[in-house]
């Protein structure tokens, strides 16, 4: 038959093309229009299938695979709400820069608009929230359209991956009957050019030698320069950046998902107390920079924001190897759009030693000093939000990846996650900063990032639960670490805290669910931690499969701790910078 | 403060005009960014809040209050993804024609694409899926903004309600700090024309007494009229259609959306069973029609949707009140964009009564055929998916709300649940026949329409697992029957099926749950059917909170009882006609 023919050739044309352009995985959502392309996929030898039947935790699960393997996924789902259930995660990675190819199947031409079943309008699904949209031609045999099907796939991988990365979405209308014929022996081979249609050579954004010189220069000017890491992606960075700071003798700010709280690197430089020592005015005062060098994305660090912020009147030069504009205090001085780690590298050598460390003994004295303070939290006896991310510092074993919830779990592990020469990767959802897809999304990262350890609230965990089926279907190993405040804990830290009327219905928003029932039902353990050596136990313990550890914490107590540490940081800085005065 | 008193007064104003534009039940998901808007909505007098914190289920659960009550129903939520998780039903509201009014919280315009934290592009967020969006202007209390907030909330409400009905979305950028003056006397006082500015008085289409005539007498010069009746909402139309139907003889082809195969009305010209001898040709070529009159969505049977396609040649006859254009198989030659009842009832006075029954008799008596063919699903002692809807079409009670999903349920809905005269009401989210979100549908509909059942399979429970959360949070009595063939039953009837390789992997997709589980863990009783004299029990017990009934059924058995069925249908449809030939 001439229509299935077609209609194989041209998605086996385009499946093929997608393995030859790196991608390796590929999560399914079961449907009837996308039958020809799932019936096709699962017929290629090397292409890893994940079947996930909620297509809002199965593009979040693909999200995760893209940003721990660094290599484009493909999402694929039927017509209708279906794709629509792709938009949270689409959203985040379009901000969070991860490369997902987003296919779609579609009514054709004719049952658009006409109330045909399943149909609604898909082009241009995803706005201004895709890098590529491409509405695709219908299945046909002829070498011209197998070639367009081999390009624009092509082109689909080589956009989402290219920097700044992000999803594209290709759009494909296909007629009834839906069956491939999958009898074909060919069925992946291309009728012309073997290795690939067409091999896409991207490079990333690079100075001249002259601006590199020039900003050198202009960076060697300055003896109170600091350097702000925000999430940034690249096995070369640590190592970039740490060369720098030593010739410049200027301290690193080490956002958690700058990947420099933990690693091989040298840690000399590092900082990584500043969100508590920065809400403190003297400190601020005294440490006050006359330069700012910043990678990355913006900090999660809200004092740090605000102390980037004051110093409007500073140089502040921010690199961007994805030309984006990360500068939501409109204080950038120099725009730079250049690869972050080539950056680094590439003016060091218009560089000369600098031999004056006073600048940075400052920084290091006070983040000594508050490192000490903040020590104080491994004392306590309750369970504490704070300590928990103390002592998994020290508990995780080398090579693990920490995945955190995106409301006090990311802010807690900045104030309490120090430095350390073991290999953690430490991941979240810091495009959008959702409460949405995060067992996704860890789940996803769980399948080439393992040991792999997941921190979030209640609210978040409950978000995404359906995410949690991922780890039974397809047996990936997770340890989740549920921090129970029944609630929305980070309100507490927000001015309507002050407001009772209402907050509680508004804010609070206690769930008063024992998460106990759906771990059991998803196959896991589950544990309710009763006091730390119980903890410390159990995070000492194998893991396999999905293990839930829940923690019980109070949400007004978690206030006061965090304030009494605060303030006593801040007494100790005042004792401190008054002996110098 | 000034900014605060303007944040107040503008939000305040707003808050209170939707109120008196019949909103009357805002679902909030709580955040940070949309904090003045809820704490505003928190202290209104009438308004109802509903707190929900997964904004997907948040959307459905408006969603379906406003499908039951037909009022416009609000959602509010933060930036970000927050907002992309309320997209499929906003799909769902735009082409099921439900009013919705989407608030969307944002930053301001200083704080766009510049690496803000949860800041999003939100402007156009949701494309051409909604009916209307702005970009509110920033909060400010001249009586000009005030006045603008007010407008453009009637403006809103309006035309979310008007038809075709559907979602509106409205983007408020905020500034910090968030918190509004709630301490004012006259918080929702205006400050001109007290009861709400503008009043919007909204027609339906109508045509003239000319064009009703003309028509009218274009369709009485037809014997062998047939009424197809979609899905519709309207409390006039049973009692118009059927008036219609009875003066001209013809049948009525009611889907079980119509609203038409349960109630007071006249039931003499509702066909019933169609969907299932349909497939039959020699019934197809018995009953061919010389007029089709069409109202509401396209109905839910194939074999209907494609004995339309079939009749190309014939006159069919569009009548939408919506001004939309269902009519995939292209076969309308006459579209009239008319208010439905109204039609039915001014084309009546121009149509003498026909006296000619032999027509309708025709199809009756294959219809009467057919259902007493049917009746033999009541005789199976095993769990049958067939015989549950026969079961619950005789046990529910009058005036009950039948909710059911979008894959088999709804369409053995129509196959086996037969005319009677309760008043049941049958819903479901056809629109884009989403597997998505129908436990929050069904919940949000619960809150005005009791008592509930709900009949859906395992993956669409499954996909709205979250949603069980607003049953018990807002205290909303539901049944749900759960018909649990672990996996996608539907596929079993599609091609692919005859595809054994991959087949259970790409689409039987069992999910191995046991759902008991996740139904404790949401403070609901469960019970496992083991036989119809246990179902019939559990059916006729009292029902309150969250109950969920599992009945669990074999995808195999299902197809042969069901082909089973239709080929004994066909057999005595042969057998009748041969008689006649």
């Amino acid at each position: 038959m001439n229509h299935q023919e077609a209609l194989t050739s041209y998605i086996a044309a385009f499946v093929s093309e997608l393995y030859k352009n790196g991608v390796e995985d590929v999560v399914v959502s079961p449907g009837s229009r996308s039958t020809p392309m799932a019936m096709v996929m699962a017929e290629h030898p090397e292409l890893r299938l994940h079947i996930h039947v909620d297509e809002r935790s199965a593009a979040f699960f693909a999200l995760g695979i893209a940003k721990a393997s660094r290599k484009p996924v493909a999402i694929l789902c039927t017509s209708g709400t279906a794709a629509a259930n792709y938009f949270p995660a689409i959203v985040e990675a379009n901000i969070a820069r991860v490369p997902l190819i987003v296919l779609t199947a579609d009514r054709p031409h004719e049952l658009r608009d006409v109330g045909a079943p399943q149909a609604i309008n898909q082009i241009h699904l995803y706005g201004s929230h895709v890098k590529w949209f491409v509405e695709m031609a219908l299945p046909e045999k002829s070498t011209e359209i197998i070639r367009y099907a081999r390009t624009v796939c092509a082109r689909a991988a080589s956009t989402a991956l290219r920097s700044p990365a992000g999803p594209v979405h290709l759009n494909f209308p296909f007629r009834e009957p839906l069956i491939p014929q999958l009898d074909r022996k060919d069925l992946f081979e291309p009728l012309e050019r073997s290795n690939g249609y067409v091999r896409i050579q991207s490079g990333d954004l690079a100075l001249s030698d002259g601006q590199y010189e020039e900003l050198a220069e202009s960076i060697s000017a300055y003896k109170k320069g600091i350097i702000v890491c925000g999430s940034i992606e690249s096995d070369r960075f640590a190592e970039a950046v740490t060369k720098l700071a030593k010739k410049l003798r200027f301290p690193i700010l080490a956002d958690p998902l700058s990947q420099l709280r933990s690693g091989k690197h040298d840690g000399t430089y590092i900082i990584d107390t500043y969100d508590t020592f920065l809400k403190n005015e003297d400190a601020k005062n005294h440490l006050k920079p006359d330069l700012i060098i910043r990678f990355g994305t913006m900090p999660v660090s809200k004092p740090l924001t605000i102390f980037l912020k004051e110093n409007h009147d500073v140089q502040q030069f921010v690199v961007d190897g994805g030309g984006g504009w990360r500068d939501p205090g409109m204080v950038s001085s120099e725009m730079i759009y250049c690869e972050e780690s080539l950056f680094c590298t590439a003016v060091i050598p218009f560089i000369s030693q600098s031999e004056d460390t006073s600048y940075f003994a400052q920084w290091e004295e006070i983040n000594q000093l508050t490192r000490s303070q903040l020590a104080a939290i491994s004392e306590l006896d309750v369970l504490s939000e704070g300590k928990l991310f103390y002592q998994i510092a020290e508990m995780l074993p080398d090579g693990a990846t920490l995945f955190v919830g995106n409301s006090m779990p990311i802010r807690d592990l900045d104030t309490f996650f120090h430095f350390n020469n073991k290999s953690i990767r430490i991941m979240a959802n810091r495009g959008a900063n959702g409460i949405d897809g995060v067992i996704s999304t860890a789940l996803g990262a769980g399948t080439c990032s393992q040991p792999l350890y997941l921190v979030l609230g209640d609210l978040t965990f409950f978000h995404d639960l359906n995410g949690l089926i991922a780890a039974k279907q397809f047996g990936i190993n997770i340890h989740i670490l549920l921090i129970n405040n029944n609630g929305g804990g980070i309100f507490s830290f927000l001015p309507q805290a002050s407001h009772p009327k209402n907050f509680e219905k508004l804010f609070g928003t206690p769930l008063d669910l024992q998460f106990e029932h759906v771990v059991k039902m998803y196959g896991g353990q589950y544990e309710l931690i009763s006091d730390w050596s119980h903890f410390s136990a159990v995070l000492h313990s194998e893991m396999t499969g999905l293990r839930v550890t829940e923690v019980t914490t109070n949400r007004d107590r978690n206030i006061v701790e965090h304030r009494e540490l605060w303030d006593a940081v801040s007494r100790e800085i005042g004792r401190l910078l008054e002996g110098k005065c």
